[in-house]
């Protein structure tokens, strides 16, 4: 049996320096450091950052000596953060260098007095966000909205990890609303290149796993993907959920991971597929 | 016979804007007043024109004692004018105020530091005026091009004349290439608004006429339009051109004309058409 791995699999830039943050506050063993929200959408990273001490919690309104919070890859609310500056609770601040830029660019579209339009998912916490930073007449949409009434002057910046396709379509509407549009493309290019490789292989493979987070926006995106491409596909978050039928006819195996997803579940699950493989 | 005239047929805002300052112009008698180039697509217009004193030069290297210049509706390149103003020849400014602002545009988003994309016909005056404006890195794009190699920044402006849809193929593609996009969609209403009700009257009619001078962009785009929707249609100049064949059969005949048709021409082709469906 074959296996292929895309290269990208796993841990983008953004990641991979909020885990090494977070570890290291908890090699520092300092007392009251927190996440807001798990540091990334993996759960066993998650488990083994709060098995040394450094424990997400839901919310603000909690009775726990909250000294020092880091703030995951996706950024906070600017109105969370001020808060907590004003509780002078320390700013441990993870956010992904590329959501920051798109942060920025919403805010200064909102200064240069556009009305900002976010392309990305109402829910997550990177819109969040980028939402506090917009101004008062921000909207998000998502390639399958329909736009709402639009002012004359639009400022388009995009949640990092949306497709391409989907930013094209959204400014080919607003076209048709605004007399003026500026867009900043924020998307990450770690998301295209990881999208491009894991189409490449679905196409060579029988089998396609995607490993990560349920809860994992990149990687749902990712099975959405191979499934499209008429690939039996499985995502799963650890090897332990592969079942033997699933490969058993198999020659070729792909694999592909979201960008929170540590190397070290990678790896399991290239072992255990091997095993069964033979 | 039923007869529909589009209620946009003939001239728009900015074509009677500029006929009028050109007929003031020929009542003042004043000497060696021109056009550089037919002050509109229409040779009945021009030749009236011409009649009353205001003849059109086509270029500025000429014996004749060219002592003011009626600047037309699509403008001039920026160095024309500079260089006419060098030799005290006065300019008469009856460039489109939707010109106007698409050449301020193009200053605009150069001075801001984008390259400019202008999407338009590269041989156009409208477009050769708009890229003296527009940097020593702009280039010209139509909806049929495939974009070359583009500056991270972009800007683009639009020749009013075109079509939205062509406009929102170019931003989609340079979406791919730039990861900021300014866009002024500087297309005129009237234009978008004259292929609609054409679109809408040749639907329902059995012979459609498109009125107005072969070189007019405009018009033709017009005749194309009416073509697509597979009504038959022919493009005329003036009544003369009518044939009885073409509408004996005919119980709707439509009528349109593109921006620089005069109305007395539109009325002539209406009465050619009642004289002869009875």
């Amino acid at each position: 049996m074959e296996i292929i791995i895309t290269k990208t699999a796993g841990f983008c830039f953004g990641v991979k320096r909020a885990i090494n943050i977070a570890f290291r506050m908890a090699r520092e063993k300092r007392k009251g450091v927190f996440t807001l929200g798990p540091i990334i959408h993996n759960p066993q990273v998650v488990e083994k950052l709060t098995e040394k001490g450094i424990v997400p919690i839901d919310t603000m309104r909690t009775k726990k000596d909250i000294r020092a919070l880091i703030v995951r890859t996706h950024g906070i609310p600017l109105d969370v953060s001020q808060e907590l500056e004003k509780k002078g609770c320390e700013i441990i601040d993870a956010t992904c260098p590329f959501v920051k830029k798109a942060q920025y660019y919403a805010k200064l579209l909102s200064e240069e007095g556009y009305q900002v339009v976010i392309l990305g998912e109402k829910n997550h916490p990177e819109v969040k966000s980028l939402m506090s930073y917009a101004g008062k007449h921000a909207i998000v949409v998502n390639a399958q909205s329909s736009l709402p009434r639009l002012k004359s002057r639009i400022g388009i910046v995009v949640q990092t990890t949306q497709p391409l396709e989907a930013l094209k379509k959204v400014i080919s509407d607003a076209t048709a609303h605004a007399k003026e549009i500026k867009v900043y493309n924020t998307i990450c290019n770690s998301t295209a290149q990881r999208l491009k490789e894991t189409a490449h292989a679905a196409a060579k493979v029988d089998v396609m796993f995607v490993v990560g987070g349920k809860n994992s926006a990149n990687t749902t995106q990712l099975t959405k993907l191979c499934k499209s491409l008429s690939v039996p596909t499985y995502h799963i978050e650890t090897s332990s959920e592969i079942r033997t039928t699933w490969i058993r006819r198999a020659k070729k195996v792909g694999i592909t991971a979201g960008a929170s997803t540590p190397a070290w579940i990678i790896r399991d699950v290239e072992n255990r597929i091997r095993d069964i493989g033979g």
